[in-house]
This record gives structure tokens, sequence and C-alpha cells, in this order.
């Protein structure tokens, strides 16, 4: 890192009325310059980051639609009225639909053509669905001008993902505390889950579960050069490593995440090096991840990295992804993603290789990006002497 | 029900390629009447029904191409291959994409273009997302063949059903036998998934986790007459009722549910009459809920019921959903949905009706339509007598 800040404070009480009311600002100066008079609003992270209601998709539709001035009108199942007048913030009109389906006149479709009206121009986002698409009047442009204003985060936003990455480094601290050869990755994830969701709960006793979902997985050296594979839940920890741990969540609407590469009793000497490569590659990408350098400069220089050591064929995929109301999102620290570093944006910095028959390689934080430099928002050692539990 | 037919054996094996290839044709023979030369499968639902293999959606786009004849293929992260070759059955062709993001020419809409070459006619799923919408040669055409198929379950299906209502039937027995007034929503939810989790795993040691979700919820009287208020899970279980028990998962990729209206102690006067109300309704949907009837007619002859009895206000929801690969999908028993009913189709007739201040009043099972009638996948109670529990 290059300057050590003071870390964001986390915080835990929903967005107030004007928190909503910047988000909503930003939204409509884009849809000005982007000569748009209505914004539809489906993805359910999108509508949850302009009004704080989770829902979760399914055949009742949740429409959000954004006008180039004034409040935004939501469109909801009648069955939903009050569970999105208890949640959601901020000034907006709900409108409710009998159910679905229902009888002509009465549906989703008919109440989201009467809000929508006939505006000059619509815009909906990259993944709108098609059914949603064909109910406008005329036929909409894609916009991401919501993934673009969510990628800077606010001060609010920050301390609410401060908040999620502290949470996560206190379970990661109680997982590394008890974890040992034998135990079974699917109880090691039940106790590291239910921990996280007590300390939730204890902190905000109504916070929302459509919003919190918690993954709490450790991979043994059998199975870490295989980064997506929890196939079986049933598999036990080993002597030696590269385990791998992985801790992700959103907790309560805002996301972060920590991984680490461990090892019990001992370090397999061919281990060594590829941890040492690791922690050059990622030492790279947390200096090199400050306002002003290109996503993809970041990703290419630290392959770079691996590459020069020869490892290139062992990466697997990019250098780090965002956090906000997911865990997981753009922008990206990627080949060819050539945007700007920001100040106010947040990367998980997780370069990672991937050797069968040796394991995994990988650590990851929540690194926010400031005016200066960046801070880390989790807080976890990163040593290898560090790493290596006597159990 | 009308007929007590013998239940169908509960199955945990995955499928085998026959039963595979079995799907693929009643999809390509949908194609061919529909004119079309290639379908684009994306909804993650529909791809696990097309090759047992689960993934959740984010931006790593998974892109099932169905051609009109011979094997599918399936356009994956590279960093998903070998989790895709341990989880898929049957004949599939995997082409990989390097990352999300990646450079021109290697990204997974290049690998898609290639992959969907240039055909005639192209389908796409109603809830395709335009981004995959708009990585097609030609306009596509949205087609409901998936969501027509899978609304007729074959016995394997049946029995993979079967097997998750009676996980839920026996975890629904605990949960009545413990639940008692001042136990918080939290652990009893806690407690209820643990249990059918364990069970699933010492049944299925190697269960997909991806396609599992459980979700346990007990609503006390003062909000179970809101029944999507599942707001604050601190909240406590009281003397009296109405409680209403929802259960409902997805266990290893087949779905199912069971819920009831219960008493601790005590009958409150004002709940006799809409229970007894309730129970009438539910008589007449389980009686008209049989091969030949339309599936609109179901939902006002059971609304007629709660109409009748002063409490057509009272209704927020349709009679049933069906279920499969999911929880909660269609056909639907609800008004106007003018669909008719086939042996092999599952619902969950469930009319409820929701009383501010007295609670809300709903059973639900999981319900197989057969040539000569009905049998119910799910068992627990259902008379008054037998769902007051002295505590």
């Amino acid at each position: 890192m290059i300057a050590a800040e003071p870390l964001p404070q986390p915080r835990v009480a929903p967005p107030n009325e004007d928190e909503i009311e910047k988000r909503l600002q930003l939204v409509q100066a884009r849809m000005h310059d982007q000569g748009l008079d209505i914004l539809v609003v489906h993805d359910p992270d999108n509508v949850f980051y302009l009004t704080n209601f989770a829902n979760y998709v399914h055949e009742r539709p949740f429409v959000l639609v954004v006008p180039a001035s004034g409040s935004p009108r939501f469109v909801v199942p009648e069955l939903e009225l009050r569970h999105v007048d208890v949640r959601s913030v901020g000034s907006i009109e709900l409108i409710s639909y009998a159910e679905f389906p229902a009888p002509p006149g009465r549906q989703w479709s008919d109440r989201v053509a009467d809000t929508v009206g006939r505006p000059g121009s619509i815009g909906v986002e990259p993944n709108c669905p098609l059914f949603v698409v064909e109910a406008m009047p005329t036929p909409p442009q894609s916009t991401e001008l919501l993934d673009e204003i969510r990628a800077i985060k606010s001060d609010y936003e920050i301390g609410r993902i401060a908040y999620s990455a502290a949470v996560l480094s206190e379970a990661h601290v109680a997982l590394m505390e008890q974890v040992k050869p034998g135990d079974m990755a699917a109880l090691l994830a039940s106790e590291t889950s239910k921990g996280i969701m007590l300390r939730l709960l204890s902190d905000v006793p109504d916070a929302n579960m459509l919003a919190t979902s918690v993954g709490a997985v450790v991979q043994p050296p059998s199975v870490s050069d295989d980064p997506h594979n929890f196939t079986n839940v049933l598999m036990t920890m080993e002597e030696g490593g590269p385990h791998v741990s992985v801790l992700n969540a959103v907790l309560n609407g805002y996301g972060a995440e920590i991984e680490r590469t461990f090892f019990l009793n001992h370090v397999p000497e061919a281990a060594r090096r590829p941890f040492e490569v690791m922690m050059e590659a990622r030492s790279l990408a947390l200096e090199r991840t400050v306002s002003g350098a290109l996503m993809s400069d970041v990703d290419r220089e630290t392959r770079a990295v691996f590459e020069r050591a020869g490892y290139g064929n062992a990466v697997l995929h990019r250098t780090g992804h965002s956090f906000g109301v997911t865990g997981h999102e753009g922008p990206f620290l990627a080949d060819s993603y050539d945007q700007e570093i920001q100040p106010g944006m947040l990367f998980s910095i997780e370069p990672g290789i991937y050797l069968p028959g040796i394991g995994g390689f990988r650590h990851s934080d929540t690194i926010l990006t400031t005016e200066s430099g960046n801070v880390c928002l989790t807080s976890a050692p990163d040593a290898l002497s560090d790493l290596v539990f006597a159990r």
C-alpha cells in the first residue's frame, strides 16, 4: 500500500433520504447526458441501490421507473406493498399490480406501460430481461450508467463495506484459530457462517436477510488448484497445504471478502516458490492499484510477474473485481479493461496461480482506493511465516 | 384428493444420460415445430435442466447453444471448465473463453458468435438478458418452449421432487415438535435448515450446493397476515395463533414446499372461522386440481369460496405455483391462466387469506397430478385439532 490513511469508520444504519437522493441525482444527471427521458431498472441490485428495498428475482417483477427529474415510481406486486413500505428509503411512488399471472388490464406489464407512458427515449440495463424490453412502448437502449455510478462509492457506502470487511476479518481470525487436519469443509463453513450471522444480528437486529448472503469455504490442497471447485462439501482439511480460505459475504446489503493461502503443520517444499511469486505479484498489484492507473495495466503488470517466473499458464483469472451492494461486480482489474482507477473505488486484489498436484495460491482483500493511494479494509496475516498453523 | 395412488419412490441419484437426452429431444422437437435452427439458453435453471450443471448468474456468462439436431455446445469460462466437467451429464461440447472481461477476439461474446454461427432463426428465453440478445448475429425470437417442457415432469423428476418433499415433511415434524412461545424465528430457521442440510448430506454426500437452497421461516400471528414479511428475524413465537410455518427448499436441484397454519396452547375465537373457510377453499382446490381442468377455473372457484364467506378482500395471491428444478415456477393456478392441467404436473395448492389484527391462514403442500387425480408428496396434519400444540 502507498498510503497509511485512517481506516473508514464502519457503519450499520440504513441510508438516509439524502444518501438515496444523491444516488438518484447522479442517475438523472447521466440520463440527461445520454438523452434519456426514462430509465427502467429491473436488476435487484440496482433497485436496492436506488431504494434500499431488496427483492430476489421471481416471476413477479419489480420495476423501478426513473424519470428525467422528480421521484421514481416503483411497480410492485400488491402482495409486497407493505414489505416495500417497511424497507424502502426516499421519495418513491408505489404502483401495485394484482398478481402474476393476472387478467388482461391488471397485469404487471399494464402497470409498467401506464407508468412509462410514451417518452422519447427509454434506457434499460444491459442485463434487462427480454420480457421487460418487450413491455416497453418503443425499443429501449441499453445503458451502463448505473454500473458507472456504482463504481465510485460514497462515504456512506464505504462505511457499510468497512463494516462487512471488519466482520469477515474477525470471522477469519476465528477460522484460522480452529482449522486443523481432518476438519470437514461443510462444518467449517457452517460454523464460520453462523459466527458471521450472529455477529451481524447482534449489531443489526433488523438486518435484511434478502440482502445478506455468506460464503465461507476452505479448500484443502488436493482441490485448491481448482479455484471454483466446491463440489464436495465433505472434503477434509489435510496436513500441509496450500489450503485456501474463501470468506465472502454481502451483509445487510454491502459486500466484502477476505481469502488466504495457509498451511497446517508444515509447508511442502514445492509450495514455497509459488507462494513467494504470488506474494510478489500481490505486492505489485497493491502498489499499482492507485488513482490514475489503468485497470488493464495493473492486470498486465501483475500477470507479467507470474509469466517471468514461469507460471503464465497457471493464471486462471484476472487480478481483481469490485464490491458494492454485491460481493462481486465491476470494475475489474483485467486484461484490456482500459478504465482509469478513481478515488472511492474498491477492488479485491487477488492475483492467483493454480498448479495441479501442488495447489492454489491466492490471497484476497477488500481494498479502497483514495486520493493518495489505497487502504485495506480487511485485516489478516499475509506472510508465509504467519500462515503456518501448528495443530 | 381424488385418488389414493402409490406415492412415487424418492430418488437421489443424478440423472443418467438417457434422462438428459430425453429432455434434449423434447426441446429439439419443439424447436422444429417453431422453426428454430438454434436455441440459446442462458437461464441457470434451464441450463441445469438440460445439463445437470448448476451455476449462479455472475458476470461470466454460461451460454448453452442447442442446435436443431445433435449435441448442445456450451460456452463457459475457462475458470469453470473442470467444474462443468465434474457435474454435467450427457453429450455436450465444451467451448471455453478466456475470462471476463477479456481482450477483443477472446471474449465470451466472440465464442458465442462462433458457436451460434449464422442460422436462419434463433430462439431465446423470455428472460434472456439484453446483452445476450445483442450478441446474436440476427434478432432472436422469444420462446417459452423450455417452460412448457419443464411443466410436465418425467418419472425421474417426480422421484427427485418426492425426495425433497419427504425431507421437508420430516423437518416439519421436528419443527412442530419443538416450537413454543418465545422461540425466536431466526433460531427456529437455523435449527430447521441445519436438520434439512444434515439429512441431505447424509443421503447425498456429493449434493450440489449451487443447486441447493433452504427456506425455513415461522411467522407468529402478529405478522402472519403479511405473507412475505420476514423482515424481523428476531421476532418470537407467541401464545395462540395463527402462526404460519414456511418450509421450502431446492435440495440438490429439485424443489418442494410444505406450510401449515398452527396454534400454540389455544385457538383465538377470531381465528376459528377463517381457518375453517381456508380449509374449505383448500379442500375444493385439492379436489379440482386434476387433469383436464383449467388452472384459471381452479383459482376462480377457490377464490369464490373466500368471496362467499366475505373474505374476498383478504386474498393476496393465487392458489398455487409449480415446482421443478426450482421451488417456485409456472404453471400457475391463477386468475386468467387458461391452461389445462395435465398428468405429471406439480402444484403447491395454497389458497390463503390474510386478516390484519387476526393473522394469516394458509396450508401448502407439494401435489402431483396424475392420470386419475392427484397425490400429495408432502405429509403433515391439516385439521385444526391436530395443529394446536400444548407447550
